[in-house]
């Protein structure tokens, strides 16, 4: 039994994170804190009525690492980084899912975040816990980040395509569209029932904080620079990212027609990920609901007009947080990676 | 043309509001105010953009009336009341949009709303705004109190009944399920789009501020006293009211058989609204999509296991408000009662 | 572990039912049946995709027998019973999710249903699968009657406080809201997405089939006949059923006050089902989405105007379907209540 | 006062179309036919009970002819073509809102819909009937085109570029997402209300029959010929189509800064759009919901990453189908553009 802490519990992120652990046969939730709570967990998240007997705490970060031995932040960025480094010196492990350590470069992140990282040492350090690409480097980091959602959307299906040399990297474009769960749990207008239900738009278009993150990770994984436009939308629903690439093929990529073409990358694609518990190469275009609630994938891949069009799924509060989280927890800790989540 | 101003404009209510006035071929529009907006119209409810050349201003009530010879308020409750006296020595025509004059006694407001009445003689004085009941009392008042949106889609369906005598006055129940645009504009957690898609819940039982309002216009419509038990519910929609309300035959209602007595009771809602623009009796059972973005209320009646069912379906910001407001409208300034409205 | 079947898998019911089998350690699907389906069971049903290895079969009730220990049927009214006593026979332990043997009496069944029961000898001796009120009859028993979903909500909330004489037994409303999933996978009009979406309306007043189940419960479980009207309604969401019911407390519920008659009434519900772990009684107001894709049922009482009101959460596809086959499944061989289910 | 009569009037097209009509002062629906239809209005449409006095009929185009001036056809590809031969010889005015006569090839109709064209000689001959584009062809047409719904969101953002040669016209990628009414009201899997709540999927990549028509009217637009990617999404909503364009800025089109180019290209589109009643360029990224249940588009652009990237929005029943028809039908018969538009 491993225990576990979770910081800034009281979002949408923690309730979904709260909910698998409850599921683990090996983790057990001994402590919760937020930045203005104190009610028991029930009164936060009614849906935990009954089922957690804890409530949330005002915790010094010693407190918290005399009672977890694993402490996931979900925190808003700078908040983590904060907390991080007494957290590493006490000696437990964390899983961050929040951006703080998500990119390499100090430059990059006060850029697009417009502020100081608070624990600057630790950028470029710490491993990305998308265990499909970096599952080696995973288990002995003291220090995980957790991938933003929108990033594993966009990474699984083109990760492969670009390590394989068969898309260009500079002239990609990234079109997602996500439930509205992902913009969090304080009240603001823009995501209040009347202004977004039957409505969907695009935002942040060329300045969502995403795209560094993705571009970073295509970069590292590929060996070359990658450039994205990232289009992010938000869809009349709870949950769930579907993404859509445009990418055009390289020169490697030859085929004699576009359907062999398309033949040939999603057998790279079904290749890359055959042993991959979680993510699920279709022949068919997949829909957010066939993975809502779960910490699968599906992606396919098309050929039209010339152009590499992958199409992808995933749940942004499981695979695209917490049960990537999880997924992490087991293999810091020595647990098959799916338990707790299938 | 009638010159018209909208205090407190930057609501779900005054967004619907002028779109009937927009379409409105005698009114126009000459200021919007808001407790906190100077913004142009159009930034402050994008469905206007190009619409309505005209920002929201701090305008003092000598101002709105120089301007506008009807002024609809908008405003939170004991808010309009503060205005309204001011606005109405100047001469103009004013409807409330509020519950400040919808019931007639000081006492039972200030039970229920738990504050102080800025402007107790009027109440009592003014006419409540539902033609469909108190048409003559209208054209020629000052001062109207357009309805609550629960209370119009209960009161249409019972008043003919109790009236007629033909369903106990003391033991009716309404159980209404509202969309969510009936909570207003103001961002808060009960109305965040992921807290309340796919969900529903009842609300405020026993307790709703409408549940005086309703007993108040049922007693005075049918002459006896009324009481009612009301249980309104949030339902994952924009717009739109059901309402199912369940009370006892009374000994009058007297017929061979359950479906003779539903024939009985459906032909008196029918001639009781034979004349009527805007309300509909239907055999079928309605739903709110039928009457959404209209005027029009849908009712029909039910006998089952010896109690009367009746169900009606309203647009909450239509006929539950601003389209009744633009019915008042047309009757105290002598256009058709159904202009803009069809 | 334990070999099951699920005859009827093409629809919601069933595909929440193979969810809950796959997180459940000792259950095993060996086979599942359609009455038009061959197509693999990710063709069928795409959130399954890479999760079960099975295809859907045509198969003879001899060849279910030899592949399962427990068949789940989840078949339209009339054709579970034309495969039971076959199964019987066979020696496995058949769970129904349909209506054939929930009732009693062939005469109430045939009323209501409109037609011929194929297996009329096992009414009456059939457990009602509901745990919280039935639990010692149902592991001996050969064939399971899994409980309706609005029964489910409606039962849970009133039978104790109709076993405890505090409630009047014949003059009981109930009001639900159910999502559209209840409607089952089969395209009609009515359950089109843009024939329900944003709309709500009450459907089959006086003609549910529901009726007589909840009727026949209450008044076994109470020891007393039990007669109410029951509501329908379709709300526009994918699951979950709220039930609100509007009784009379009857002369033994004596309380000085409203609030103290909440309180005993509170009171009686926590002790009935202290013990259950599925049912929280809540002090609020609960919301489907809080139990929402669980077992769980969440139920509270208010008094007001004299009237006993209870409201009531469920998940219409687990706790009212699926999550309580389950239960059964567990009890019947002998695993821990809630295994697989929180 | 024109008569008209609406030829496959069971649908949501055809419903959005007698609700304009309705507001419209010199228009009067005389005929409504369907291919099974024969209950009355109300009975098909609820929300057109009390609204309008008519039954559907089966009606010979004879006797369509006699009574209407104008006759609008909702009907399936080809089946549309087999009526309108007729009624043209009977000197009734024609606006399609299918898809049979918007293609200038015949071939091209052929391939993409797989299928005889029924009446071939007036393709190519038949305007488009887009009046921002097409204005001056319409009002002595006999016979329009009706726009797609999705074209309608691509080319009024794109056609504007394309002429003034600002983007490439042979790499663009358009990536569409409509609410669910765009799918028709057949009952079938894809769109029952379970299967797409609460989900969002792509479809038809590559395949979908608006590519064609898409391309040639930017083409036709813009005297060049223009390729495209078209990938549709089906969003959880009943109504809107929201566009995202990705093309690459020309060389023509320069610029000092990213910022400057964007200033420039807005500019450009203003101008284009500046007398047009119902496009409006907005500074802001537009949702789907401020232009719902109306004919106005709202659209914009953004440079980022070197791309140019077009947003429009528009409702696909009024402005991509039954409003840009009304809007027809005024220019053909010389009533103001915007009459029972706004």
């Amino acid at each position: 039994m491993t225990t576990v802490a979770i910081l800034g519990a009281g979002g949408y992120t923690a309730v979904e994170l709260i909910k698998i652990l409850l599921r683990h046969p090996h983790a057990k939730i001994t402590a919760l804190t937020s930045l203005d709570e104190t009610r028991p967990v029930g009164a936060v998240h009614q849906s935990l009525v009954g089922r957690l007997d804890l409530a949330f705490e005002e915790l010094a970060m010693q407190e918290v690492a005399s009672r977890a031995e694993c402490v996931f932040c979900c925190l808003p960025h700078t908040v983590s980084a904060q907390f991080v480094p007494e957290l590493l010196r006490h000696g437990v492990k964390v899983i961050d899912l929040g951006a703080d350590y998500r990119l390499d470069s100090v430059e990059t992140f006060e850029t697009w975040y417009e502020t100081k990282h608070p624990d600057p040492e630790r950028l470029g350090k710490t491993p990305y816990g998308l265990p499909e690409l970096f599952r080696d480097k995973i288990p002995s980091a003291p220090l995980i980040a957790n991938p933003g959602c929108y990033p594993t959307s966009a990474i699984l299906p083109l990760a492969p395509l670009l390590r394989s040399n068969l898309i260009e990297p500079t002239d990609i474009i990234i079109d997602s569209k996500s439930g509205v769960s992902g913009a969090g749990r304080a009240p603001k207008l823009l995501t209040l029932y009347p202004e977004c239900n039957e409505s969907i738009l695009a935002y942040s278009i060329g300045t969502h904080r995403h795209t560094p993150e993705i571009e970073q990770i295509l970069s590292t994984s590929s060996k070359q620079p990658v450039k994205v436009i990232f289009t992010p939308h938000l869809a009349p629903m709870d949950r769930g990212i579907l993404t859509v690439t445009y990418s055009k093929p390289t020169k490697s990529a030859t085929a004699a027609s576009q359907s062999e073409l398309q033949g040939k990358l999603l057998a790279v694609l079904r290749e890359f990920y055959q042993d991959e518990p979680f993510v699920h190469v279709v022949d068919h275009l997949p829909a957010t609901k066939d993975v809502s609630g779960t910490n699968f994938v599906h992606l396919t891949v098309r050929i039209t007009g010339g152009r590499v069009i992958t199409v992808s799924a995933v749940d942004n509060l499981i695979k695209g947080a917490s049960g990537a989280a999880v997924q992490n927890f087991n293999l810091i800790f020595g647990y098959p990676e799916t338990m707790g989540l299938v």
